[in-house]
């Protein structure tokens, strides 16, 4: 039975850890809050991040930002890395969405050791999580992604390969860049249109089949009403909150910058963003929400 | 036999006259440019719109501008306009892409003495008209409509209907609008990507199927090389024209100004359109092209 | 004694009619509220626009829109223009603030019947109108200038010549339009120093004698505090408002989009204020206001 | 008679070097290349930057980034910082332009030790370095400052307080990002009004005395023949260059996520920036250079 380490246990990595129990691998979790260690059931409880890592197979962290991924396989200050204690034959998968620099390095310094790592930032939120319907977009070795595909399989539905140490990060945040854009964008032209006497609902359609077609049409529409079941139509209740947005907008404004890249629309977006979780308080809503920014009443 | 008569016989109006007589209609055309009345075959030339207009069973006008609409109907200056002259039972489409306002304006000229009228911008561009496969987005009478609909059939694929008299015009710019959004935020997304070592087809086939895919992605990649037959993969040759998005781009905005709509994508996407076209004089390019202004080397 | 006409006696008008009066001149005056042309103390009364316009040196307007101006000039539908009923000596001065291209309409309409005018659209808000120090930026011949000049300079303390007949609008809608970038660009700038811990009149301080100076840091800081007298002091009552900088705003994209100009910063300046108004109803409040976008608890 | 120790010779670094030896100080000087420390004359080399520091009254820094100023003081990997080796009675003043975190972490770690520690980024060039004109924005303890205005008197002509630690650093990218507004606002309020027939030279003197004045107006315009002596003027050379304000733009943007700010008009003047650079090439121009972006031909 192949066997598992995992560390980071919040709302995302707890549902993980446990599909991986139901999965039926050998799982050990640790996280600095011991509740959430006795959360999984059928898990063993690690000590330490580092003992969670030693002796398995497979060994998987999902936390919050990149400073936290260099600290653990890297060390920080005074505070060793992992990486040195890990077996050599351990694959490590780290499924944080944090920037591309920081993967990289942490791939470096695992590589320079011998280890095989990759990067797998997922999408789906925290209902792919439960659901083991997650979508990981993976960058790293062909090899390795082919040794991590029967974990990654117990959480999660859709696989991509992206390329080479860092590329999940990367095309991560292109997505959800462009994301941000074409929700921004499809609120706006909704707002227009009905105030210009137009129903939400049919507009949406005309664009939806039209060359305005988007996942945000498809799935997601963010005008209260059109879409059962969207958040829009429980208030911007749950879903991707507007400060994960955030968050994730933030890592590509950063990659962009380190690359020299423009990005007009998406910084944007990036500040509308900002805006609306200023003057709506809405940090905690659906980041669909962003209709309110157009259409303040809705 | 139902006769139809038609004005303005450009690179749309013509091969969209051509198909009605195609589709056996008994077909009556005028434009300014004699040689335009000549080319369409089987259709016969009136010696100005008003004879088009007379004892038609439908009337369809294909213009460049809202004022061109509102002279023909309406009249301007001292030229009257050919509303006054046509039958009452003749049903006028018109199927200019103009601002909203000119289109409410001259449907509510023809009510006013008993005419119904239809605004049906298209979408398709030449090639649609061509190939009688085109998208007429609809505003005005149901009723209206169902009587236009066999004539509409001949020259196109779909027929939407987006609500009462200016919606056609309003359903099609916020489409348009949108477009302008999507497809300048993924060609920054893709540059983006690029530049962090990311291959354009593998990172395009993921945004796809996530939550970033988009009609752009689907149909019409805007980095060379990742879609054959998409106009990036042909130099941006031909295509939806940078001038004709701008154009649309201007009627957009100047809705949203009339109705006090905020549009802030949409105006950054124009004026980077406008931008683009200025330093890259890409004015005759296809709209895609926008992809040089984040990679000018590609 | 010179003689003048006066049509639109608002808020701004009428004081400016009224220190015609004080400065001189045999004054008649025509708005259609007949209570504001009662309002004008030591005014003559008359009983249509043309009327004021019949047999007086100097004719003034000061009307909100383009559509007014040409309808009174020009005339529209089938209310005849007033200019064919002017003396050809009366010189014409347009006070109100328009799209250029109704300004260059009307003055060449009057030009081709020998008559002289000049926009002349003011800037100083209704307390410049009041005493007199309104700033007019003028545009027309040099010749027709100078015999302006007594009469303007009864009303304003500054007069700019700008170029020929609409470079007064245009000039005003690029001060704007750049008044519009400042403002935002330093409510943006206080706000992150605020943020970083910074006093906001120490930051204002110093960048209003660096590379940031401009005119809202010298004479109208957006910031509550660092200002005595300011609108930002006093909640952002009075002074010159979120409204009519929409107005201005307008008209300057209006322009741009009709000379095919890019302007990004003013498009997204528009579109802020717009969101402004929008989510802080805040169409009534000083234009400074901005700063709530940035920072909602000021 | 006061020593100080200098590290960083580069092209500000040298001059301000150089104008301290002039003024009378006893300067020790370093710089990892050998023929910067060799080209200020009448400095004496040290082997290192601990070196330099050692036994100074004063100790001044001035470095690309913060990567550099932390390593430099707090050490990086196995390379120890320096400020464990200073005297306690050394005054430290760090000239660099960087992000406002690292300022602060520095001056944390100089104050933990009992050392003080001044952020003073300055601004005003290399002709400013070089003229001993500089404008030190400076950030730290009042009592520190009185105690580096004699040194820094020898550099430059204005010396600002803007706060505690970080302050300087805070300050200055605030006034920077909205120097990149204010001109980039300048420049297309300039194309539209040159574009709509008015000369620009008379434009910029309206601007100037009216609403929209700020200091690219009085002393920079942007426009090539408008102001005699300004990089327009000459083809855009010299000046502050676009890729300076580019890596400024970064800091500021850097600062205003951490903070959680919105900075829209920064954002987009950024954006701008960069898609200057790369459809203009123009990395090496003066920032002023922005005016081709909206006027290509200029």
């Amino acid at each position: 039975m192949t066997s598992v380490g995992f560390v980071g246990l919040g709302n995302m990595g707890g549902p993980m850890a446990a599909n991986l129990v139901a999965g039926g691998f050998d799982v050990k979790v640790f996280d600095l809050v011991p509740d959430l260690v006795a959360a999984v059931d059928g898990a063993s409880g690690a000590d330490s991040a580092a003992a969670a890592a030693s002796e398995v197979d497979v060994f998987i962290s999902m936390l919050p930002a990149g400073q936290h991924v260099r600290g653990l396989y890297l060390g920080a200050g005074d505070a060793p890395g992992i990486l040195d204690q890990m077996n050599e034959d351990t694959l490590i998968i780290d499924c944080s969405t944090i920037d591309a620099a920081s993967a990289r390095a942490v791939a470096e310094g695992a590589k320079e050791i011998g280890l095989s790592m990759l990067d797998a930032p997922v999408s789906g939120g925290t209902a792919g999580a439960e659901n083991g319907t997650l979508t990981f977009i993976v960058g790293g070795e062909e090899s390795a992604l082919e040794r991590a595909r029967p974990v990654l399989e117990k959480m999660g539905a859709n696989i991509f390969h992206a390329g080479g140490a860092g590329a999940g990060q990367v095309a991560k945040i292109c997505n959800n860049m462009l994301l941000a854009v074409l929700m921004t964008g499809t609120a706006e032209a909704l707002a227009l249109g009905v105030d210009n006497g137009l129903d939400p609902a049919v507009l949406s359609e005309i664009m939806k089949v039209s060359s305005g077609g988007n996942w945000a049409l498809n799935v997601y529409n963010p005008y209260p009403g059109v879409m059962e079941g969207a958040p829009a139509s429980r208030d911007y209740q749950g879903g991707f909150l507007v400060d994960l947005m955030r968050k994730d907008l933030g890592l590509a404004l950063q990659t962009a910058q380190a690359s020299g890249n423009s990005t007009p629309m998406g910084s944007l977006a990036a500040n509308l963003y900002q805006v609306h979780r200023d003057v709506n308080d809405s940090g905690g809503l659906d980041f669909s929400s962003i209709q309110k920014l157009f259409k303040p009443d809705v």
